[in-house]
């Protein structure tokens, strides 16, 4: 990504939260409570790499074929914040319930102790970051046809979210190991729902509506789009309704929100110089390397696993990783990406470049995603 | 209320948690991600009062002017389970933040270890009860005129709550006692936002909504209809533009659930009998009892609540009791009461009978809230 387009999307934030805060004045509220407010969106929405704010200025550019300018880029951004403000509020409580330390270089916010103490209050200070963004859409968008689209979109992709995160936890809690509990649809659950909905769809859809993309009658859903079996991407349906484009943007995205993390979870076991010491093995996590390793080790690896994994310690950690290299993970992985990437990228060739008015449905929106994973390293 | 009201309400709530779940299966969800979101919502959303939710049904045959039958009292019971949902999403992370033990006689979910502990994941679950919310709306009401007005309902009253919450959090944290933070205008903000706003204006507003009663351009909220001044009850405006109804149920609401907050702490101090014992002065809570004791207090009597208020010890918080008995807490209370009383029933007596078609925005909705709550003893 550009630094350029970087710089301008974060130069919307200061204007956006001027006016989550302006609503502090109007009721009245406290200094202190305005205070801790500014802080909260501060300290946890615009520190991160924001790529899925900035995808939803990309694909309405690409929708339009020329740049946003004036106060449609300040409108198409601020549905990106939502997106960021969105991650934010799963953010902050994932923190809080996994005990973890440090996210993007600095604390946790719930483990802030200056200049007041954070802790628990992380929970409602989430939900307001959640309540930001259906102010935000209020304030800019209520009165516009697709308002409603808008909030259906954001709930149905928060609904969906908060199923993931719900799966993951009781599939992986840190504080009971049982390995019967993963596998790779499990994997594939957990992933789908916590990060490929909200992460891939979720920006790309949000454009689509702004830029006026017919909506249909019912949005789609995974429940319909991808099937639980274990193939890597979902068979082409060959009914004779023409599929709506969110539909056909939902099939690639899903699949391509999967294989952003399974190669996330490859990195963290296999990886190196990717700038962070990888820690699924010892936090006991559902990752799609143990998830591969169950499917086909021997009862003497299996063994192994189940006697090493999520257990604290440098030495259970390294016989884990010797069997997943016996295994040969690598190799399975380095298939699984170019099985995928052929896929999506068939997938992608198919897509009808539709027009309606000055959009058109560009499969570039498509390529502008997979070339920035496809064999990322970090 | 009528035992007959209350279970015809509780009849349909089976119904309402099946939709829920269908959706687990409509997504292949895991089973035990179903048994746990069943167990969530059957823990914490059933088991109250149920006061909030029933005031729909309530409005709505109000202004209906007779009982609802058939799918029709579904729908307005569904509006009403709403309510619910959103009070158990509050309950739940509130008692977590708030570190409670129990919970309408049972252990807060939170706190439950068997058969599964469910620890911190009572932040997502809160998430999800509501997230419940959208999805049973979208469900039974998208593509009705009013489905996007229900939405603002539920969005504005859950940001509501959520700055009460915050407002509520850093004034009176359990583990720093500052007295200097607390006023009467301090705990005014915290009551009307964290608990008048959901309870008292959400359940008539979503039945006016749903019955028809026209909806303005802008629909009123604080920061408009109640001065923060500490007069008891807002002046009426004397401006040339007709209020719209939703304005004028708020100037009563509002109020309404002031009273009630106000009541509930003076009862949680000065109640006998009303099967809980207080817990304010231990808890350091910003009460209306030790709002109003700090405004009127001698230096000698300000050092004495300073010195015990908020202090694990029943000796300490026995000489703040001496305290407010010695300044005559009591009689400020019965004037205020029946000040307010006589205040709300002039409003009431103002309001302006409307019809729409076969609906009257009748007194009798008012008047059936203040009965319950004049002189209630528990």
């Amino acid at each position: 990504m550009s630094a350029g387009k970087r710089d301008r999307f974060v130069a919307v934030w200061p204007r956006i939260q001027a006016e989550v805060l302006e609503f502090l004045d109007a009721h009245h509220m406290p200094a202190d409570a305005k205070t801790w407010f500014e802080r909260n969106l501060s300290y946890n929405v615009p520190g991160g790499k924001l790529n899925r704010g900035i995808s939803v200025v990309d694909t309405v550019e690409i929708l339009r074929g020329k740049p946003l300018e004036g106060e449609e880029y300040f409108e198409v951004a601020l549905l990106g914040w939502g997106v960021e403000l969105l991650q934010a509020f799963f953010l902050v409580s994932d923190d809080l319930m996994d005990s973890s330390i440090t996210r993007r270089g600095q604390p946790c916010w719930y483990r802030v102790e200056e200049p007041q103490k954070v802790g628990t209050i992380a929970v409602n200070d989430a939900f307001m970051l959640e309540g930001a963004i259906y102010h935000l859409l209020k304030r800019h968008f209520r009165g516009r046809a697709y308002y409603v689209d808008l909030l259906d979109m954001f709930h149905d992709m928060t609904y969906f979210t908060e199923f993931g995160q719900l799966v993951d936890l009781i599939t992986a809690p840190e504080d009971s190991i049982d390995l019967t509990r993963f596998s790779l649809l499990k994997h594939r659950t957990i992933v789908v729902y916590k990060t490929a909905y909200y992460s891939f769809y979720l920006p790309v859809a949000l454009a689509m509506i702004y830029a006026g993309v017919p909506v249909p009658d019912v949005m789609p859903d995974h429940a319909q789009t991808l099937k639980f079996d274990e193939a890597t991407v979902p068979a082409a349906t060959n009914g004779t309704t023409p599929k709506s484009p969110y539909h056909v943007a939902m099939d690639i995205l899903l699949p391509l929100g999967e294989y952003f993390q399974v190669q996330d979870d490859y990195l963290d076991c296999f990886g190196v110089n990717i700038g962070k010491i990888g820690t699924d093995i010892v936090d006991n996590k559902c990752s799609w390397v143990v998830c591969t390793a169950l499917k086909i080790a021997s009862p003497e690896q299996l063994e192994i696993i189940h006697a090493n994994y999520g257990r604290k310690s440098s030495e259970a950690e390294a016989k884990c990783k010797a069997v997943f290299e016996d295994l040969n993970i690598r190799k399975i992985y380095t298939d699984y990406e170019e099985d995928v990437y052929k896929s999506i990228g068939h997938m992608i060739d198919q897509v009808k470049e539709e027009t309606w008015g000055d959009i058109t449905f560009r499969r570039e929106i498509f390529h502008s995603f997979i070339s920035k994973i496809y064999q990322r390293k970090k």
